[in-house]
Formats: structure tokens, sequence, C-alpha cells
């Protein structure tokens, strides 16, 4: 048995109408906060659409806070920002065009973003970023976008920017290298590579997992003293999305998310010391955030993942994960 | 319109029972001869099941002449590559374990495979490498065989050796610099990249297309004058069994097989020359056989590719192919 300080996921889809009331409980269930992803349909774009979807959020279960984010592209102004601040939202989420779901209205133009990124930078507003250079393959697109973010990182060096879940030991290696980008990192990303979604649309994610020598990389960070914390990406879709001849990509982690961290920590660091700092305390930190105040207790006690959950095919559907979370 | 002498296959999955009905007519329409794979379920792995196979498929359509292959294992002997030579089969196909469909009696250890490979050198059979090292990524699973199989061809300097459907440049400078290696192509590695397969089951096979620096390389290749032919690997599967969580490997290419081709060299070389060498004539004067005596005739003419033949997916459905085998 082990117990840690209520955990935050700083990268969630919480998704809205029908599936937000099925996949929003899994998350509220276990964390104090979750940052919830704007590239929803339809998408997060000012501050009127971050008030709703917040009321839809909370309406359905207000037992984890929904910390709010914006849709960022060419359109975005900074009144448009400002305003957005004002209504609660604490960060900006960059999508280049076309990398991911919901990217297709993403930011085409980085250079013309300069304006927006400087009024987030004065109102102490995090950018998000995915980090996936458009027209680049699906393994070598996030080392690609490195350049980019680089220029960006220094141009506003009093942003604080989160590199959104990292597959590569090049992006680990670049958020150490830049004092004021940290990275999210996700549960999936920990324990896959390339082999594992090689014909397996559920493990199928932007961006996609990638190399052993990444994958090791990855949770040396994650289980390390550096700028990495929580951000699942977890992802719902219905099956039908995904065993089809073109896969939605995302993996559906929230129902096994905390229990799953549990056990690669425990398995590979041999303590909840590094799983707290990771899940509890650093996105908190970067966020300028306090700690949440509970707890959670989590029991070594084998369970077979379901294969389903409300239609949506859970990661590790059918596997087993040797801790649990204490009702 | 064009006209080529009457092309072979040398890679197919001919499937047997139910599938076999299905898929061969396709190959037969078009292919003086196609080289058919033996990891079918059963496996061909005598002299036995080969002439048993043989007219299996004669049966459905003798229009093509199918060449017999056996599945190697570590239980192989010389005597029944004696056999099987005997019997008419004229190559052997090396699996490594565990790395495609049907590979998992294949081959564990390659240095005890000596005195099959000396049997086969001496009678002037043709080994076949599935070529992809187990344990090695997707991504890197193939130049990793690579030093496998340069040892295997140095030591058997005199045997006749195919490198089946390469997929990296890599691949393609080793056969250049081995005197006694060839390589098949198909068509649908000239045409894709890893992006063109994540997430897409119909287009995930084994060995999985790589990067656009490899395609480029392939598609020069296979123009070229060097020792590339056609190695179609059409490898039907059930909608069942690609949509899935887990995908079968195998592109079906058979019904769309010599327009793909002929788009593809039209298009690149703008010549059917080129065409001609890689898909009638290199193949057999390689395997030692007389070139086909009929001609092909196809015609600039597009059609959209059916989204299902008799339950299967065929590669580029709902796409448009610009050419068509005049009937």
């Amino acid at each position: 048995m082990i117990t840690i300080r209520k955990p935050d996921d700083f990268h969630v889809h919480a998704r809205n109408s029908y599936l937000l009331t099925r996949v929003w409980p899994h998350t509220a269930k276990v964390f104090g906060r979750a940052l919830v992803m704007p590239n929803t349909d339809p998408l997060i774009l000012n501050s009127e659409d971050a008030k709703r979807y917040y009321h839809q959020i909370v309406t359905v279960d207000d037992s984890c806070e929904p910390l709010m984010t914006l849709y960022l592209t060419n359109n975005t102004t900074p009144n448009m920002i400002g305003e957005a601040f004002r209504a609660g939202v604490i960060a900006g989420k960059v999508y280049p065009v076309g990398v991911t779901t919901g990217s297709d209205k993403g930011v085409r133009n980085f250079n013309a973003m300069k304006p927006v990124f400087e009024a987030m930078e004065e109102l102490g507003m995090v950018i998000c970023f995915h980090g996936e250079l458009p027209g680049v393959n699906v393994i070598e697109a996030e080392k690609a976008f490195l350049d980019i973010l680089h220029g960006i990182a220094t141009e506003h060096p009093q942003t604080k920017i989160v590199l959104e879940h990292v597959t590569t030991a090049d992006a680990v290696d670049f958020v150490i290298d830049h004092h004021n980008v940290a990275a999210t990192i996700t549960a999936h990303h920990l324990v896959m590579t390339v082999d594992d979604w090689a014909g397996r649309p559920h493990n199928f994610c932007k961006p996609v997992a990638k190399f052993e020598r990444d994958r090791a990389r990855l949770l040396e960070a994650a289980g390390g003293g550096h700028k990495f914390f929580l951000g699942s990406d977890s992802a719902p879709h219905p099956t039908s999305h995904k065993e089809a001849p073109v896969c939605a990509a995302g993996c559906y982690t929230a129902p096994v998310l905390l229990p799953l961290l549990t056990q690669i920590f425990m398995d590979e660091f041999g303590t909840e010391v590094a799983l707290e700092q990771f899940a509890s305390v650093r996105g908190a930190e970067w966020y300028g955030l306090p700690l949440n105040e509970g707890e959670v207790t989590l029991v070594e006690d084998p369970w077979e993942v379901p294969n389903c959950y409300d239609g949506i095919v859970p990661f590790m559907a059918g596997e087993t994960i040797n801790w649990k979370v204490e009702s």
C-alpha cells in the first residue's frame, strides 16, 4: 500500500456531450485538477467557449477542478488572451496545422503568433505545444519541431512553455536545456514503443511512441528531478473510430491511469516518492498552483482491465495491472 | 496504351480453401507465373505438401503457373530439399521466428541451416529470406538482418538468394554489393511511407514501409538495371482481421497490381521499358526460367478501386488508378 498527495493530470481530453459524461468521471474520481484540452468539437476559441465548457464539465462531476485552456489560432488576438485570462483560463494550446485530431484550424504561421505569445508572457499564462512539425513523418516530426520551439522559447524567455506528451530522447534533452520549457509525459509513452502501435489501433496516438531508447529516457526523466510531470493525454474514441480503415489517434488511459503509473514507478524506482513528484508536485509548481490538499492511497491488488468502458476500449484492455486505487 | 511481355509475380500469398478461390484469379488473370509463399495454414513443409498445394491452386485457375516454395525450418533436412526439388519446388523460404504472419515455426538458428543451404546451393534452388531480425523494432529490423544475410551470402557464394520485399535504402545497397543476392520489391512499398500505415490497418504490412528517402531509393532500384524485380507480397486478409485490435499484416494488391505498377513506372520513368524489365524479365532471369511468351496490354483509363473484393479490402480501396489491363 502506498499513499501520495492527490495528483493532477495536466493534459486530458474531456470531450463533450455524451462522451464527456462517460469519460470525465474516471479522471474526476482520482485527480484533484485536470488541464482540459481545447480541441473539442466545437473548438474552445475564446473566453465564452471556455466558460461554457467549464460549466459543462463541472455539471457532470465537480470533484475534480477543470483547468481551462484556449485553442490558439492565427486569428487569436492579445485582447482575446486578456479576456480568457480574466475568465480563469490558465494556458493556451498550440496545434501546428494537421498534426493530430482537431488540428485543422491550428497555427500555420508561428512568427505571426508573436503578439499573442507576448500577451501570454505578460499575464503569466502558459503556452502548451503539440510539438510535431507538419509535413514531417510521424517518427521524426517531434524532433523536427524542436528548432521552431527553440526560436519561440528564446524569443520569449519569461514565458512558461510546456512541450506536451514528449516521446523522444531529443525532446527530453531539449527541455533540460531550456530553462523556460517543461514537458508533460503520458503513461502510455512510458510503456510503449513503435512495435506496440504498429497494427494495433487502440495504441495508436499522436505523437506516436518511438524507440526503446526513447522510452527508457522518458522514464528516466519522469523519475528524475527535472521539469517533467504528468499529462496523460487520455483521448477516448468510440471503438468504431479505432477499429476502422483510418484509426482515430489517442489512447484512453483515464480508467487505468494512476494504477498504471504506480506500477511503472514502483517497478522502476521501488518507491512512491518519484511518483508523487511526477504526478502531484512538479506540474502544480510549474503552473504556479498550490499543491492539492488530499491524498490518494493505492493498494497492490492485481486486476484485469475491462475490454470496454461504455463502448470505449481502454488502454491495456484485457491486461493485468498490479495496483488499484483504494476506494 | 502500352504492351509488355507477360509478367511474373515472384512473391504471392495465394492462401488456401475459401480465400484461394477468391484471390488467385486476380493473379492468374494477368501473370504468367507466380511464386507462391509457403506460410499457409497448414504450412508447406515438404514435397508432399507442395504437390498437394500446387494441385489445389491449378484446380482454381491454371492460366497462371504456380511456382512452388518450401517453408524452411530447423527441422528441414537436405533429404527433404532433394525430394522437393524433384517434385518441382524451385525455392525455399526462410522466415525468422516471429517476424510476420505464419512465422512461428520459422528458423531460430541460422547456423544450423548450413546443411540445408548447401543442399540448395548444389541443386540450384533459390533461398528466399524474409529479412527482419526478431526482437528488433519494426523500423530497424530489416537493416539489423543484413548482418546475418551477409554471413550466409558469403558462406554460400554459389547460392542464389532473394531478399524479399525490401523496404530500406540499406537493403538496396546490400543487394547491389552482394553478387549472389537479388531482391523483390512490392508495389505498395514503391508508394507508401510510415505515415501511410500509421493508424491505417489496410496499409499495415511486414516489413512496414519506412521513410521517403527509402521509398525513393526503392523506386530508383526498381527502375534501374540491377537485380530488383517484382514480388508483390499480395497478402489478403478478411476485413474483420484488419479492422481489429490486432491487425493482420499484409496489403492485398493482387486486384490492382499491374495497373498500379504501370502508373508508378509511367509517372516516374515515362516509358514501359523499365516496367517490363522489372515485372517480366529480371525475375525470370534470376530464377533461371525462360521469359513468358505472351503479352499484356494496358490502357490509360482511370478507374476507382472498389472498396471490397469478396469481403477483402484491396490496396488503394476507393482511390483512382489511371491504368487498367485491357481485357
